[in-house]
């Protein structure tokens, strides 16, 4: 089996594991237990903070929350911030459900919400942004790059539109897909908050974590115990943890980059060589997108059926993300101006640094011989 | 090192990590994407939700949501059934946080929210609980077992005095330290909300379920890709999950409590036994308590340094809860009456089944030898 929906989910390196046995095994004490195998587990977790810190060119200060989810993390920025004195809020049309669906309930609860376009290119439109920020708005939320179209928003941009109309307005950014993938560097980037996801990167599923600048700035959204700094309350899932911190230190950014621009690149290339001439596969255009992530459409074929034919032929691709995949359109694709035959047309490929050659060799070759076959019989 | 401080958290079972490893690498697929594999993994979280509910003898309803916490399954309950509507809300005062400070959040804002106390015994004041419970009542949160006490609640007369005094009141309650530990039958109970906790019996932690028995009276409080009907969004914990059903599988709960009470009784006897005969060890007076939790109380003696001392001997044991180890005083046995010294000397013994009666015996010993040490330290 072949996998390419990197931007998924992925599967945990072999070391992660070692660490979520260690400490759900012999090293499993509460981490908010007093006694010494307790107080070591809750300073083991530091550690993990402190790396991620660290990854982020920022000081560690008791700023890192970890959560139950990416998800869980984005709705504590947005929700843990939020305030009923708030007089505008913007966010970007093409924002993961967890930030867009998370605006819509405050938007259906009367808050003022507003949602910037994309350019043709999947970024952010900053033209249309520059415009609607004034002093009234208190709170932004733009993803670094984007789960469909692998766009890379430019966020220093965003930071100085910011700085230059509501200085004060609370800045989010989802760095899901971006985090350990593409370099940040949050000490030259005015941002209060930052998402990132474990499980994108061959750590765990059901952990997530929300860098704050300054976390005096938000309250709970789920109350108890008073973990994480009395801002997400529950037992840290210590496990969970020390398995990220051990996929993280696995990863050489820059390697893995230059590594997955080469993957995407050949199976661009192949995907292209190998399909049908009379297909006019259309890519994102933009030169410069995530290479972990490659959005293809396909006239007048339905990217479901053709997911299920490479998933019958040993290859995994998905329509659009894994959260919209069981939902009808997709708005972030109609908001680039594609038309009904190619939002119905897309796929996504994602890589991971676990992609080999081969996987692409062979992946692409899959593709295109279902994107043959589906082709013929439809015309 | 031996450990009896189980009601704070578990070591993972041998086949619990098996399924954690398995659902991580070779299974780790997105039980969200359309192809096979994600599917497979989709239903194989539901025979996890189908052994809970059959765990819990009621018919599986699409009514098991899986959360990252059990302190998030009890906020969803409160936070999720809440509307601004709401008359009156009544909680106990023995609520573990996750549901105190709910409540006290809501109280925070201006909700009519009330405290029902607790009687000598630990369990919630009857005679005064339904003094306190009129046709104004919408919502009642009382926990099943105190994870302080280790009282057991009569669920079944408070389901009775809801459908005597508010038949349409919302009734949760805080299975945490009961499910899988004390049988219960959700079938003989009109309870609306049951929340569990996976890593109390030798699942990992990050895990929580929430039983509804209407799942459409709930609202989100995490907004995102529509995962668990729509009511916890955040891509599933797959293999928590998958590892939590092994845990299930291996617990026979009639079994496991007949040990446990065995256990139980020859802790406390060597305990009494061994201390200094000077000593008047208060236990709570209540003959219908979990056998899984022994809370102890030493005049004289601060119960901090009686669980450094026991660590440094090889025995974990804790102050009151974990979550609440790092507060001062003690809401909980403050309520029950105890006096300054009782609480300021209070442990608690805890105990799973994967306990031996070698720990037993030389747990209770070196308990009964650092409370003599101390005791003769301070007189």
């Amino acid at each position: 089996m072949i996998f390419l929906d990197n931007a998924s989910t992925t599967p945990m390196s072999k070391s992660a594991i070692e660490n979520l046995v260690k400490y759900s095994t012999e090293n499993f004490f509460n981490p908010s237990a007093i006694y010494g195998a307790g107080y070591q587990n809750f300073k083991d977790i530091e550690s993990t903070k402190k790396l991620l810190c660290q990854k982020l060119f920022v000081p560690f200060k008791n700023n890192i929350i970890f959560t139950g989810s990416a998800t869980e993390a984005t709705n504590l920025a947005i929700l843990g911030s939020f305030k009923p004195s708030f007089k505008k809020m913007v966010f970007s049309v093409g924002e993961h459900p967890s930030v867009y669906n998370t605006a819509l309930s405050l938007k259906s609860k009367g808050v003022n919400v507003e949602f910037v376009n994309l350019q043709k290119n999947g970024e952010v439109d900053y033209v249309e942004l520059e415009k609607m920020l004034d002093s009234s708005v208190n709170f932004i939320s733009i993803m670094q790059v984007s789960n469909e179209t692998g766009a890379i928003n430019d966020i220093a941009k965003i930071c100085q539109l910011k700085k230059q109309y509501c200085p004060n307005a609370i800045l989010h950014c989802d760095g899901v897909q971006a985090f350990g993938k593409i370099e940040t560097n949050l000490a030259k980037l005015d941002l209060d908050f930052y998402t990132i996801s474990a499980h994108k990167l061959h750590g765990p599923k059901g952990l997530g974590a929300l860098y704050a600048k300054n976390p005096n700035k938000l309250q709970p959204i789920i109350f108890g115990g008073g973990q994480e700094y009395n801002l997400r309350s529950g037992t840290e899932n210590l496990a969970s943890i020390m398995a990220f911190k051990t996929a993280l230190e696995e990863i050489d950014i820059q390697k893995n980059f230059e590594k997955i621009c080469a993957l995407n690149k050949t199976f661009k290339a192949n995907l292209i060589a190998k399909t049908n001439s009379k297909i006019t596969l259309k890519f994102v255009e933009n030169q410069n997108l995530s290479p972990y992530i490659l959005s293809v459409s396909i006239p007048k074929i339905k990217g479901e059926t053709l997911v299920y034919m490479c998933d019958s032929k040993g290859l995994l691709v998905s329509t659009g993300s894994a959260c919209s995949a069981k939902k009808s359109g997709n708005r972030i694709l109609e908001n680039l101006g594609y038309d009904k035959t190619l939002i119905e047309g897309n796929i996504r490929v994602s890589f991971s640094n676990f992609s080999t050659l081969e996987d692409i060799e062979n992946g692409s070759k899959i593709l295109a011989n279902c994107i043959n076959e589906l082709f013929e019989k439809t015309t």
